[in-house]
C-alpha cells in the first residue's frame, strides 16, 4: 500500500527516506524535505515547498471524552506555490489556497480553508472546520479554534488565544468561535471569547480579554477590553 | 541494540522507516505510524494507535542552568487504547491511562500519571511528575507545569499557563504547582501562580490572572482574578 | 548531495535514518537520535547531544505576505555540549553557545545568537536576529520575537509573549522588539509590548501586560503593569 516511487514526477525534488503513500498527486517541481509523511489522498500543487518531518493528510480520531465525533476525510489539498514547513502536520479534508505558508511545527486540523497568501506561523495550531481567508497573518504560537471565520486580511499576533465553547463542556452548547472581520488586527497574547465579532478594521490591543462584540474601527485594550478612549486612565498606549 | 523486527506480534501495523528499539513491549493490534521511534523499555497495551513521527519513551537530560537534576528513568507505559498524536514526544517514566489521548506534536515529561480517557491536547506541554486524573480535558496549547496535581473531570481551555515557582529561581523555594479539584473548568488563556488550589467545579473565566485559592463552585474572573458576584462592574460575562 | 557517511567521527553514536547532508562538521562524541536531520552547512561541537526528528540547518523562505525577505544564510554553529531535544527545528545562521539547551519541539530562527548555559524550553519559539545573553532560562512555550536583547541571567516565565510591531503590519514601522536586561524575571505567560525595556533585576508579574518601561529592580504587576507598591488594592500577590 505503501510505495516511495509512486507517481512522482521527473522534476520532483524528494528528500531521504520520504514515504509517500499511494494515491498521491504531486504537481511539477514539488520538493519535498527528508523524512516527511506525505499520506493517501493528498493532492500537492505546482511549486509547493515542503520541509523536513511534516505529515501531511493524516485523518482525524474519536476519543470518549471527545463529544464531537468525526469521520473519515477527504484529501489534502495544497494549493501551487505553497510552502509547509519542517514538522509540520496538517489533516486530510483542508484545503490550503495558493502561495500559503504553514510554519514549522504548526498544525491544521480537517475541515479547514485557508485563503491565498496568508500565513499560519510557527507552532499555531487551527482547529477543524474554520474559514481564514485570504492575506492573513496568523502569527507564531496563535491558537485558532474550530468553526471560526477569519476574513482576509486580518493580523492575529503571536500566542492569541481564542475559544468556541461558552460552558467550557458542563452543558451542551453550539460551539461557536469568533467572527474576525477582514482587516481587524489582534495584538499579541490576547484572549477572544465565544462568539464574539471583532468588526472590519478593528484593533484589539495585546493582552487584552474581549468579552463582547468590537464595532467596526473601533480600538479595544484591558481585562474586559474597552474602547480605548473609555480607557486613558493610565499607562495603557494601545495598540499593539 | 536496535532492531526494527524485535517483538512486534502479528496483529501489528508498522509504518515505514519506524525505529522499535530493544526490549519494547506491543500489545495486540497495536498501529504505529511511519518515521515513529519506540525506544528502549516501552509498554505498549493492546489497540493502541500511534501517528506519524512521535518519540516515545524518551529519557530526561540535565543542564547546569537547570537546578532539579533528573536521573534515568524507567519505561514508559502506555495503556489499551491510548492514541498518540503525530510529533508527539512522551518520556519514560510517565503512565498513560486506558484510552487516552495525546495530540500532535504536544509533548509529556518524566515520572506523570495520565488517567483514564483524558485528553492531552495538540501541542500541549506537560511537564514533570504531575499527576492529571480522568476524563480531563487539557485543551490545545496548554502548559501543565511540574508538580501539579488535577482531579478527574478537569477541564483546562487553550493556552492555560500554569507556574510552580514563586521566585522564578532567584531564591530556593519548594517548587509547587497549583492544584485543581475535580470537575473545575479553567478558561482559555488563564493565568496560574504558584501553589494555589482551585476548589470542585470552580471556573476561571478565559484570561484570568488566579493569585490565590478559589473556593468550591465559585467562579472568578480577572485580572487578578475575582469572583463574579463581586466584579460586575463592566462588560465581563465570566464564564470562559 | 546527500551522504549520511560523510565526516562522520568514530566516536559519534548516530540513530536509524539520520540524514547528514554533506559538509556538515562534527565534534567528537556527538550523539544523534533516529531520524535526526544536519543539513549542509552545519557545524556540530564536541559533546554534543541531538534527540530523534531533529531539524539543524535549514534555510529560512520568504512569502508574499511577509515583508521582511530573507537570503541565503551560513551554516549553523551548534557549541560543545550543547543539547537539542526531540522534534526541534534550529536554523542556519544561527549560533547556540557551549553547554546550551534547546527543549522538545522547540524552533529558533535564522540569525540568532543564543549564549552559553543558556536553555531555550520545550515548544519556545525565538524568532530570527535575536540575541538572548548566558545562562538564561526561557521557559516552555514561551515567544521570543525578533530582534529582541536578552542579556545574562535573565528569566523568561511559561507562555510568556513578546511582540516587535506596534502597528501590526498596519503601517511602516522599524521593527523593535523588547530589551530585557539582566538578572530581570518575566512571570509566566505576561505580554510585552514592543519596543519596551525591562531594567535589571525587575520583576514582571504572571500575566501582566507591560506597555511601558520598568527600571531597574523594580516589580510590576496587572494590566497595564504598574510598580506593586502603587497596587497593593486587591488580591494581588505579585512576584509570579
Amino acid at each position: 500500500m505503501v510505495d516511495e516511487n509512486f507517481r512522482i514526477p521527473i522534476s520532483a525534488r524528494i528528500g531521504r527516506h520520504v514515504v509517500i503513500e499511494e494515491g498521491v498527486i504531486l504537481g511539477e517541481n514539488v520538493r519535498i524535505g527528508h523524512h516527511s509523511v506525505v499520506l493517501a489522498g493528498t493532492v500537492i500543487g505546482h511549486d509547493v515547498t515542503v520541509g523536513c518531518n511534516a505529515v501531511l493528510g493524516c485523518q482525524p480520531y474519536n476519543n470518549a471524552r471527545v463529544t464531537h465525533k468525526v469521520s473519515k476525510q477527504e484529501g489534502l489539498v495544497i494549493g501551487n506555490g505553497c510552502r509547509i514547513g519542517n514538522g509540520a502536520v496538517v489533516y486530510a479534508g483542508t484545503e490550503l489556497g495558493e502561495g500559503a505558508m504553514v510554519g514549522d511545527l504548526a498544525s491544521i486540523r480537517e475541515g479547514t480553508r485557508i485563503g491565498s497568501s496568508t500565513v499560519v506561523g510557527r507552532s499555531a495550531t487551527v482547529e477543524c472546520r474554520t474559514r481564514i481567508g485570504s492575506r492573513c497573518l496568523i502569527q507564531t504560537g496563535a491558537y485558532i479554534t474550530a468553526d471560526m471565520i477569519i476574513e482576509d486580511d486580518v493580523f492575529i499576533g503571536p500566542e492569541v488565544s481564542t475559544s468556541n465553547d461558552k460552558y467550557m463542556g458542563r452543558q451542551p452548547y453550539k460551539l461557536a468561535g469568533p467572527h474576525i472581520k477582514e482587516r481587524a488586527s489582534i495584538g499579541n497574547n490576547a484572549t477572544l471569547l465565544p462568539g464574539i465579532a471583532i468588526g472590519r478594521g478593528a484593533v484589539v490591543g495585546a493582552g487584552s480579554v474581549v468579552t463582547q462584540d468590537v464595532p467596526d474601527g473601533v480600538t479595544v485594550v484591558g481585562v474586559p477590553a474597552k474602547p480605548l478612549s473609555a480607557n486613558r486612565s493610565g499607562t495603557s498606549k494601545g495598540g499593539q
